[in-house]
């Protein structure tokens, strides 16, 4: 039936396995993808949003380098906002809340419009294999489909179980089943595997909420984008809210705990730690009376709402009853129940950098296959397994981004590396290069390299090329141009900066604290030389960033040349972590749980940081 | 957790649960719609198309009677047409081709706009029950669900058994599970239950078809559209197309045919005779070399592609080496195969005429699970449980269509009078007073009775008020207004109608054969009291029907009547039933295989119609 040997076939059609088969066929691959179901493609599982801390910078590079993440997002959002602005540029994160059945409905749209691509509609069961190379894979009906090289992305559903309370069913998400088959052959191929366990909160109804009690939470007054193309820009939005537990939701979900699959033992398997269910939120801050809710609304029409930080297995009696007790949610209605879900990972220290297996050529992993969380980082892994698995069958040389170079970087390192013994979830602490793996210049580094490897467009390299040159010359425009006192003391006034005594480069004026692009902009040359370079939004902010953080971008890569040089430093037998607040708590966790001997040692925890591990440097005077 | 009792609890959210939970809400029952998955609420399991033969007529019906599937089928449409439009206006059958993906979502916010709509996301497993009484539905999850009546419409999924060639599997719809547990409470509770069988053709990939080798279906030139209120008409439409198989083809098949579930007694159950497999075709039809295929576009955007006429249950191999010696099919690739699905019903004659079972009390079956087919016999069941519920929970007269009010009348008489050994599909055969029953008039035979029974809206009795006295202003402006020979003979000399030689009665002249409103519109009289009163297409139209039809509409009448008196009738004990062309093939192979004594014997056998009983009757003299 399948007499055509594809170059690379795809398992799973979520947001790695949809990322996969739009990169190897824009490259160029014969690119199979095959789902249980055709009419899921691009579903997202849990909330309807795309970014965030860390996330968002990942969906920017994704993007940067050709994949599809950014555009569906964009086409599909229905609020945009730019986390922690109030911050420096290095933690602005984009985020859009998403129109579900419009974000599926583009993905599947999009997989349609990429040449090379073909769909097939059934189980994959296992691998054909010949010696230690992948040759294909074989359908539960027993098809056979040759394929030269094979990507696993099967998120939840390799054996899935589904908890809620005391009861558990097999299932890859609430009314989907299960997929089987896949580890049982593995494991007897040698691969290690393990279970990991993530949830979801209930699905309720927006008709029941009193809104009128709870605080908006409007997007962004001057909404952006998370892609470099021309997508569109949201001109209108839909709010989300925000409520809060207390003590009584707590007690209520307490009466329940006996019966939680997370405390009786049920569930062995470790959840994401910074995705926590409820349960687990009140279970380790005993002390906290109150966590946020967010409420936000799943499409621009639909009156389905998800309960964002309401993550829960608890019985769906006692999801029911502690959600009452939520102010708004008196009258609250259940669409679905909250659920946990155990499924089948294999860790990621059996993958080379390239996301193949180590074991059977040909065969790459990406997603929550890895024991990763988090839509972003499943495409990413997606994509760049898509990117190798191409590159490899033409024998080219692998697609590697290293730590300085992107987030998708770290995050391929940190798997491949340090393994991961929970749901590795990407932030912004875990990439010490941070300042310069920003989401405003994925594209200035990222294109390049993606369109020498053929997959990103001439269109986005000729985008890129143009927003660095124009931002170049404004910041040459900077260095050049001087500024007399008369013009530039009423702003330094202002903003509480020192008055300048004689005319002064722009440049210098401009890197002083407080002092803004905007501020920059009221001087007439500049808003003269703005307007008739016609700069846009994109290219100022890239000129403002470039001038104003320089300083910071040279601190942190001296900083990353200290961490290579003193990578072996010991640590004294009874060091008190708890002295180091500016660890992270997880960090903290591990470190005194394990207590390693030497920073290497403690380097490779999962779960310590890099820059947990420049704290104990600088503590330790180096 | 659902402290409240809900008046009217709908299981499954396919056609009949979709009409049922909306009627019974729109007379304001607190209705609750329980599923297995929210996202395929308003799923077409089978070929992306709403109306054709009898269907259309239906569609309009329930449009007519304040149902949704007429406004989803508008607002999704892709192609329309009038079937039948050179025959007489009872054949007229509207039909649409569907946007799949559009379809389910515009069901999904239709009911949630639905006001007394509220959602559920669970496999119902049980029902509660107190005496012969249901007061409620249990979930998988164990969870208690009380309601005041409970509509059962679970399509193909209760114990639903997928069987592609010699492999069978549990499945509601392809990727999709099996429900359990309700059949096994019923038939333990005493009711009869059997199984029916229906099946589905592969979806293709549209890229992969080579049109040029195909006959373009254009839709039609003017679209109409279903709804009698202000839905969209179409104004672009996508192309179907047209190929055949041959005996190539054929041989093909037939070589999977020992493989064959349907043959080689793996599939006991019965499917739909006229939707039959293609090896059914081939089998049934042996004489004939070619059988037509509809290839048909699976929405506005997406490349997948159904192939009508393809229906199969032969092994994956088959099916697809087949369908490559199809012309145009060449090179096609498959999203999925074709498969049979064997699934639970109850035989209808457990149900009154309310589709309220007789066993317990306030439980209502509609859809597939009464051994019915089609979309559009579904919806109407479910419209009219979702009705007859919240009547009798009101105490209120039930509502009960006759056979001589509408197909639906007619469709639930035949089922709860006569049963059905196979899937019962609807025709304008089986309704002896179809020249009544035209989908034209709809409105006008059941707004009224809906809106009186609370459910049609008062704009819609409105509308049909306004059509009602503007076609009849329109018929009469014909019998009082003359036309002189001058005017009129250039245009019955054209049509080949003999001459007048005086003045006559405008209506008498539009009676002839071949005259027509367009014709008729020649006249200035006439085309200044269109424009005078700014008649629409729809009222022209009716008032041409009942001028050229009355006559028709007349004779029928009396055929009626005699049917009725003249019911009794002896059948001769070797009477051969070949002599009568005019019996439906159907109707002869029963006649020949049951043999009754009496006409009345005869009436009553599942698909003997009564047009054929007509037929008998006309034959013996009487």
């Amino acid at each position: 039936m399948f007499g055509e040997v594809y170059d690379v076939i795809v398992v799973g059609g979520g947001h790695a396995g949809a990322e996969a088969a739009a990169a190897a066929a824009n490259m160029g691959s014969k690119t199979l993808l095959a789902t249980m179901n055709l009419q899921t493609i691009g579903q997202m599982s849990c909330n309807p949003a795309m970014g965030g801390i860390a996330k968002g910078q990942i969906v920017r590079e994704i993007d940067a380098l050709g994949g599809y993440s950014g555009i569906i997002s964009d086409k599909s959002a229905i609020q945009f906002k730019m986390l922690n602005k109030s911050k420096g540029p290095a933690m602005w994160s984009p985020r859009v809340q998403s129109d579900r059945m419009r974000f599926a409905e583009e993905w599947r749209l999009a997989l349609e419009r990429t040449p090379n691509v073909d769909f097939y509609q059934e189980m994959i069961q296992g691998l054909l294999l010949e010696g230690n190379k992948v040759v294909g894979v074989k359908t539960s009906l027993g098809i056979d489909i040759r394929g030269k090289a094979v990507v696993l992305t099967n998120g939840t559903f390799l054996n899935g179980l589904i908890h809620i309370g005391d009861k558990q069913f097999g299932g890859g998400r609430a009314g989907e089943k299960a997929a089987t088959g896949i580890t049982e052959q593995l494991t007897k191929l040698g691969f290690e595997s393990g279970r990991m366990k993530t949830g979801t909160p209930p699905r309720v109804d927006g008709r029941s909420l009193d809104y009128s009690k709870m605080i908006v939470q409007p997007g962004d007054a001057i909404p952006e984008k998370f892609s470099y193309l021309d997508t569109p820009v949201l001109t209108e939005q839909r709010d989300c809210y925000m409520s809060h537990t207390s003590t009584l939701v707590h007690d209520l979900l307490k009466e329940g705990f006996d019966r939680s699959p997370m405390f009786n033992g049920r569930i062995k398997s470790i959840g994401p730690r910074y995705c926590p269910s409820i349960e687990d939120k009140i279970n380790r801050f005993a002390d906290k009376d109150s966590h946020q809710l967010f409420v936000e609304p799943e499409g621009w029409d639909t009156v389905e709402v998800y309960v964002n930080g309401f993550s829960t297995s608890l019985p769906e009696d006692v999801q029911f009853k502690a959600l009452r007790s939520v102010v708004g949610f008196e009258k609250v209605k259940f669409f679905r129940p909250g659920y946990a879900i155990e499924y089948d990972y294999f860790p990621p220290t059996q993958l080379k950098h390239t996301l193949e297996t180590k074991l059977v050529e040909n065969l790459y992993f990406a997603g929550q296959i890895n024991g990763t969380t988090g839509y972003e980082e499943a495409a990413s892994q997606g994509l760049m397994a898509g990117i190798n698995a191409h590159l490899k069958l033409n024998e080219k040389e692998p697609f590697i981004l290293k730590r300085d170079e992107a987030y998708i970087g770290v995050l391929i390192d940190d798997l491949i590396t340090k393994g991961t013994e929970e749901p590795y979830r990407m932030f912004t602490s875990r990439a010490e290069y941070r300042t310069l793996l920003r989401q405003d210049n994925a594209d200035l580094r990222l294109t390049p390299k993606s369109y020498a490897i053929g997959l990103a467009s001439e269109d986005r390299l000729k985008r890129r090329e143009e927003k660095e040159r124009r931002s170049a010359a404004l910041v040459s425009f900077f260095k050049k141009t001087s500024v007399i006192p008369e013009d530039i003391n009423p702003i330094l006034d202002r903003v509480n900066s020192s008055l300048v005594k004689q005319s002064d480069k722009m440049f210098k004026v401009f890197s002083r604290p407080n002092v803004t692009m905007e501020h920059m902009m009221e001087l007439k040359s500049v808003s003269d030389y703005v307007a008739e370079n016609d700069l846009g939004r994109e290219e100022m902010e890239q000129a403002e960033i470039q001038i104003k953080y320089a300083g910071y971008i040279e601190k942190e890569k001296n900083n990353a040349d200290k961490l290579h040089r003193l990578e072996n430093v010991k640590i004294p037998d009874n060091f008190d972590y708890r002295k180091l607040k500016s660890l992270s708590f997880e960090a903290r966790e591990k470190l005194e749980a394990i207590r390693p001997v030497t920073i290497s040692q403690a380097s490779r925890i999962s779960g310590v940081s890099p820059s947990d591990i420049s704290v104990l440097l600088v503590y330790m005077g180096r």
